[in-house]
């Protein structure tokens, strides 16, 4: 994969990652360690709940979909650096969902204190198979120039 | 623990956490099944890094954030349903920190379409034991009216 710097990005640029198979056990967990409430942790009493069902924590989501952006979606050479976002969870994630992250760069932005760096703005949009969106982050990330040989 | 319905929040309420002490292990287990990436991982190479240490992945932060929320923060009586929010890392999570949230209601809106919920906007401070801002995460929360009886 190539290795992307600051100099690389433009606005309107669009990256897709590799795919992830969620299911019950990952879901829960995920659920146990940082997010346990009743609609992440059992299916049954989850149908009583606002989710209809066992839903995967926001959180979850939020972490597998920066797993597949480091692993295959966001090729950039000094790695994933976020200085925060926005994110909206449009639809829950549901434990038979094979996950992917599609990309675009909404705006590049050199920093004027420091010359080796910029930020970068990311919309990643997290999908289903079905093509439901899980997941919208809007990251601001931390990119450097390449390096001067 | 009193659990709170929307007609119990007001502008201004505040919540503190329990503590979460965190170690070189957890951030590590965490970077490895989500967050691959050296400066969450090695703590010798995060050195050479933007965070000149190891540091905890923002999602992990995130994820032990809602945790404390979930367990001592926020005791919503139907849990903590996040629509969405904003989240910034102003400061790295470092092996060492023992972290707590300190929360603030900005916002209670009832619905109008769903007479029996409403949107809480609460700002969730994550701090460590030297009172470090590691994390601000503002959250949209669905939070339910109490029932009639």
């Amino acid at each position: 994969m190539t290795q992307l710097y600051l100099d690389d990005l433009k606005r309107g640029q669009t990256f897709v990652s590799g795919s992830h198979a969620l299911d019950e056990e990952q879901i829960k967990a995920f659920a146990r360690a940082f997010d346990p409430q009743i609609f992440h942790l059992d299916a049954r009493a989850a149908e009583g709940t606002l989710f209809g069902g066992l839903a995967a924590s926001g959180w979850h989501t939020a972490a597998i979909t920066m797993r597949l952006n480091v692993e295959s979606g966001l090729p950039l050479a000094n790695g994933i650096i976020g200085a925060g976002g926005e994110i909206i969870w449009p639809n829950p994630t549901r434990p038979s969902d094979i996950l992917h992250v599609e990309s675009e760069v909404m705006d590049v932005a050199p920093s004027r204190s420091r010359p080796e760096r910029g930020i970068v703005t990311i919309v990643s949009k997290t999908l289903n198979q079905r093509g439901d969106v899980l997941q919208i982050l809007t990251a601001k990330l931390v990119v450097y120039r390449r390096p001067v040989a």
